[in-house]
């Protein structure tokens, strides 16, 4: 069985005790924080920055931090979340004039890099950089919008990019957001993906254990 | 004495237990939460958004929130802090094309609503919407650049703006924000201001309440 | 009695058949076609360019064209207005870069320039443009929003430039626009405007003459 | 015989009396009203937006209208089409940062959607929206600049396009627009199109019909 | 007599050969170098930027260099400029949203620190930054286009201008440019300048001595 | 053997003595003036304008210009190049919404064109222009950044581009940039490339000839 890491969206648990959310829902058994910062250009609202991240940290959470970077430019929020204490920085191609070199700073902060693709964007951004990412993760969704359900043509795409991660033989995480739950990704896992961010299908139920569970049940399957 | 509110603003709060912390500032005689919003646009940092506003009057505060956009455009942050629960929404004049529009969106939302000065910025662009402001904000810093003092000029600011706001006979709030402590919250007082936000001077120390009170006793003697 | 000049919005006359309509409203007794051009950046609405200024032309229509640039930047569109037959462009200062090189452009293509102040803008961009000008137009609403009332402080703002225009002894019209009709028009007329706009409230009526005449009757009495 | 289209492009028509125009062309065997938005921003020019398609529409004119959006950002400008009567929308890839959800506002909208290619953009942005499409439109000279022939590569690219159309097994038009005329239409026909946009070659002729009719006679050969 | 200083403006200069011609200007009497720096944002054009100052420096040149700023936004050419050697960075408030910021930057640099005028720019940007100023530069022509005469306005702005500096008792230089040469720069000094930029004044004359020295005859006049 | 070409980049010349070191690297073997131009938008830096190239072609230079425009957006600095006597004329496909009409100005003005791709911008950009174009530039490091070595997947893409250009059976240029010297030079000729920018490599030796002499000696390996 591949190796499956669940990430909780940060954007669905209580801001007002976001230190025990964070808590809780690790201790009953996800992988990875997902962190989703907006910034009201790139997509349609504003979510959260650098300080919450490092709030975090100090807070004493050590799972590994995925930031998500739905901003536009993004050289300066690169550098103010690797100080934040990420451990994933993602961004979308279209929201850098330089991506090789947002790329390279990610990994020169010593944090792992990722491109995140929205769903109609094609997958060539990945022609020249396979070798500078640690992560690439398609929206199955579009980001920034609300009440929206997994787009299906993402199962075909995520077949397209696990091959180009197994043709290059490299050690890239395949990420996939948007519409995922219990009912779905044994499916979307079949497809390709390890790394399953979910928000509301987690923290909008009274058990988190027992969501994430169910999920890692139906992964067992896939 | 002159109606003094003292304005916490939740930057300087701990974000992973956000809820207790406003909680607390409350409860050692803090009278309005101070929310400052940055889109990494508007200023070189980016924040915290609406769904965080939310949060915390899901969690039961029903203090006045203090909502300052430090965002650009703004339009579609005011619609969003005004479902999110907002009592007052201040902007930036240079950060609205439509000024006159945005303060009537704010008040249409039944939110109260203000015009925030950049140390820099002219007072002209007062002239014509005086009748429309429930708030003035003066920054005694720039906003968004950490480590700064309180600028001396802004007593001259504070003296001209009371002075307008007497003229005008309305009842608006003078509100000052940046490098404001025990030291020097008198002479603000009597410069003309009655809303002080502070920030690291109030969630740094210890002890909430002395610190509220030592501001307090200040003012009484302003 | 001044030089009173009624000036109807083309954006509220029937685009299927504009000529007729401009020829109708002109014959009505309307003195100058007024021209509202947005671009969906500085006015969140796109409505017409120069290609229907010069139909108009081209369709012989000979009354002055006022064309009212809601637009941002402005240089190209005032080049291709010179081109299309306009007789005066007006544009809003903070839409220009370079407000001086603007009005000399549209003065060096022969035509009439203007500057256009929003319900909030202050009136200091005139201090140093009075020698440039032969229109000043004050909007008394928002422009770009609809179903808005005329906003009262313009009274107020309209006396001001009265003032300053009388004081410059230059000839410069003085324009209003939004929310004029019947029943205010001798008001703002008393207040110093010698110019009106006015969209639906003459092409929502039948009879285009007998609103017009209306108009003139209270411009009579002011 | 492919069932073709022809759809004259209003820009070229005479703006002063447009209803009779389209209902003139329309009469005299056109297909569809094109109907070209520039804002100034994306293109180099300002054209018509909403209010005229909606005066169209109330002008009795029931034949689809066809809206190529040459404006950045697309979304507003489309809600604003969906409501004042269009049945095509269509935009281009370059000019939203998110495609599949500008897609999707168009088909909830009621319409139907379409991307367009500039000359030189290339045809990756098919790749994972397809099943969103009902038209592709390829530009066969560039958008907002007057006086350009007909790029001669646009063929290739229209067999590629008809290939990707073919294979999909969808229903999806395939237009080209620029120097379309009587002398290129078969050539053009034959290399995959089957939406004809024309402009000048129909509104500058004396007569619409003999223009059309000559065009379809060229079709009726490919 | 004023402490007059000639700038004579390098953009007239041969860029072929610019150390050599700023050491002949300095050497004909010239006592600040004033450098022009455009981004084809600000300003349509795009002229030299800070490699050329720091050439300056490593070539000898131990004048002034003034560096006039028409570009936006300003803050990271400060930066630059401080490092290359500048002694004056000027910039335009309509540039900068942070003008106080931007203002302490350049102090904190080591260098002075001015603000720069557009003819039709208001002096109210004046009002609160006073005491952060070494230099006021009034633009007697629109930035960045050629072939402009003085606009005479200018006169009574500096007036003002000086009016302002000498109420404040302050050391802040009063520098103008564009169209200044030996026939007016007696009646520009008479109206408060202090600093006069030259541009194909001195540069495109065969002898530069002769040409500063007529101007500084005329300085004696005034 | 190919034509090779070494196109010094005057960005590492000195500014004070231009003319003079572009003779000198001419004479000591130099065929082409790599000339980079950045705005302070696409790149965050800024060079050198038009200007400056018209005072080269003044002092004589008659060696081909090749202009690299890291500027956003492209066509105005296309046309002032034109006029300033550039031979090359690049620009960067992400900075300019109408690429195939850039292209057509640049030859339209009597020039060469050619597009220029980032380390990670994707090749397809060249789908349908190739008949448009006399040169194609790989960054071989990310450009406006400073202290960077050439990225090895360069060599690849390189490879892919010889493939594409060979395929076309057209007379275009492939040049390299970032980081070549004469380590690596023959080794970037076997991967395709004939033309070589070469900035610190050359002028920050003492020897201009000696080290184009190394270069040409490598290439004749190649």
């Amino acid at each position: 069985m591949a190796d499956y890491k669940i990430a909780p969206s940060i954007l669905s648990a209580d801001f007002a005790r976001l230190g025990e959310e964070v808590e809780n829902v690790l201790a009953a058994g996800a992988d990875i924080v997902h962190f989703d910062v907006m910034d009201n250009h790139y997509v349609p609202n504003l979510t959260i920055g650098p300080m919450v991240c490092k709030a975090l940290r100090k807070h004493g959470i050590e799972a590994p931090i995925d930031v998500h970077l739905m901003v536009k430019p993004v050289d300066r929020m690169i550098g103010d979340f690797i100080d934040a204490g990420a451990t994933f920085i993602t961004f979308h191609p279209e929201a850098s004039e330089h991506i090789d070199r947002s790329l390279q700073m990610i990994r020169d902060g010593g944090c792992k890099a990722g491109l995140v693709f929205n769903p109609a964007t094609p997958l060539h951004y990945l022609d020249h950089v396979m070798d500078r990412l640690d992560m690439i993760l398609l929206m199955s969704v579009n980001p920034g919008f609300g009440g929206q359900k997994f787009i299906p043509s993402t199962l075909d795409k995520l077949r397209q990019v696990r091959e180009r991660i197994d043709a290059s033989g490299l050690d890239i995480r395949l990420e996939v957001d948007g519409g995922v739950g219990v009912g779905n990704i044994a499916e979307i896992a079949r497809a390709g993906a390890d790394t399953f961010v979910a928000g509301s299908a987690i923290f909008n139920t009274d058990d988190y254990r027992a969501t994430i569970d169910a999920m890692r049940s139906e992964l067992a399957k896939a």
